[in-house]
């Protein structure tokens, strides 16, 4: 019996799950639900129905785990604790500083209704969050960095589409390579926020707009351009179409650190990604999660968890014995 | 209350989890037991005791995990199922073939005597098998890579020493950078064991002896250097001793894989180590584990276990809600 699995949302990351459950051969599509109305949803995947969010509260004996696809903003604080009530649930929760009270919220909800809930999965939380951990435990006398890109930040693009006079916008974060050499190194170099990454930003501009007065804005603008070198590129609306549609993303995970009587011995992990499609991927890491969602929901292990709290076999359709035998 | 830790044997791996135990504040080490005189065993950490293997038995109530350091060839699988039907216990049994049978052996002395085990544990198997597991799970369709070095290989130094005219020996392990260049660019290529590794031995020869026999005996040696390309070098016992000392380590897991509707994305994954003590660090690992052991023992959670069964939060001293807030 495959896991029958819901999305609950219909943007990027829906898609991707959408597309990666069809390379997870225990499980099945049985469902989508929108805001919208149903009827004007066309989803990719033949013969599975689209409801509102409204019957969600009607449809709990046909979903094994729902995977909620709304945004870290303001959709997921108020939807996964509610969805928790009714099904077993997963998100990819990315706002760190807010993780506690959310995952309190969730936990209380999925407790008191017998529910199993995952918050936070993708790679940053996610996949990162295991390698700081996992490099934490094993090296505990050393330094954590991590850098992002190179790739697309959405939240940068957004804010350059902001500036009056922009018409499209695209921002990449880029690490800066002096610095992952001088982790690498072992030298553990402490970097400020201009050291480790810079900002590249492709601008469409509306015809007539002043184009010196939007570099200037988009480069002063505090929390997200000011404290970075950025560069601003104006370019054609067809070469923005051709050049900067794709949604990749990616960076580095290091620990560094010593061992021996004397810590004369250096030690550098480095974990890295380098996604085409940071949606996909996501899609891929929450998809395995979910796996676990069911196998613990099945045993009658509720609350909720997040990655640290998940035996890495829960994540994979292979038995103890096969893994044992062919990963180990 | 510590966890109270024992060592048994003496040899690097022994002395890196001596070393290593003091960068562990939640640790203890509270014994060596060697199958040496006792007496003649001298240790580096002042006040703890060396006992007889003899007296193991004996000594039940002293101890919360045994760290068993002896080797895989011939003392793990015999001792490791031994020593867990008295404590819990972890080992690094590396003999990827026989893992399935160990585990088997390990499990049931375990289960009957009311003990928890971890086999398997360090960088390879361990923190390699772990970054295989996780990219399989997260990445279904793709390829995987393991590379290993630049370092030292034990085994293939045993194997330069024991040739007709050698005085002492080292071997080197190095990855091809053409191949991790390859495997990195995402092409999915297929490489021989030729293509992936070189292997380069410094050797010292005794006095007189033929080197060009040396030489050829070493490239030709089946299974250890015939099937690589091979580099000997004849050097002096001074250099040697002056710049081959260290037992340095190292390697490469790769991911990659394809993601989307067409397969029209792809991903890499990479994680790498680079070690100064590859004894050092594989201790590092080991003690992470044995807190996971320990934990788990006290929740009565009782049978042979790999890193594929941990939870990763079980690794660390901190709480689920320090996790949570700092490494998340």
């Amino acid at each position: 019996m495959a896991i029958r699995i819901g999305i609950i949302g219909y943007g990027n990351l829906a898609r991707g799950v959408e597309s990666e459950i069809r390379r997870c051969p225990d499980m099945k599509l049985c469902g989508v639900f929108t805001r919208r109305d149903p009827a004007t949803v066309s989803i990719k995947t033949p013969d599975v129905p689209v409801y509102s969010v409204n019957n969600l509260k009607d449809k709990t004996a046909d979903f094994d785990v729902m995977i909620n696809c709304g945004g870290s903003a303001t959709d997921l604080p108020v939807t996964t604790p509610e969805y928790a009530g009714l099904y077993n649930v997963i998100d990819s929760f990315d706002t760190h500083a807010t993780i506690p009270e959310h995952f309190a919220k969730v936990d209380a909800a999925a407790k008191a209704n017998g529910k199993t809930a995952i918050i936070s999965a993708g790679w940053d939380p996610g996949m990162f969050s295991l390698m700081r951990l996992y490099a934490n435990c094993v090296l505990p006398e050393g330094q954590d960095y991590t850098f992002w890109g190179k790739g697309v930040s959405q939240g940068h693009s957004d804010a350059i589409r902001r500036v009056p006079g922009v018409k499209n916008g695209k921002q990449y974060t880029i690490p800066v390579p002096a610095a992952l050499d001088a982790v690498r190194s072992g030298s553990n170099p402490e970097l400020t926020t201009r050291q480790k990454h810079t900002r590249e930003c492709f601008v469409v501009a509306e015809e007539g707009a002043d184009l010196a007065a939007i570099e200037k804005t988009i480069k002063e603008m505090p929390n997200y351009f000011a404290d970075y070198d950025t560069t601003v590129n104006f370019i054609s609306e067809e070469e923005f179409n051709a050049n900067h549609a794709r949604l990749n993303h990616g960076g580095f995970v290091f620990r560094t650190g010593t061992t021996g009587f004397d810590g004369e011995n250096k030690h550098v992990i480095e974990y890295s990604l380098k996604l085409d499609s940071n949606p996909e991927f996501t899609a891929s890491v929450i998809l395995a999660y979910a796996r676990a969602v069911f196998k613990l929901s099945s045993k009658g292990d509720f609350g909720c968890k997040t990655v640290f709290d998940i035996a890495p076999a829960l994540l994979s359709p292979l038995s103890g014995e096969e893994l044992r035998a062919h990963l180990l």
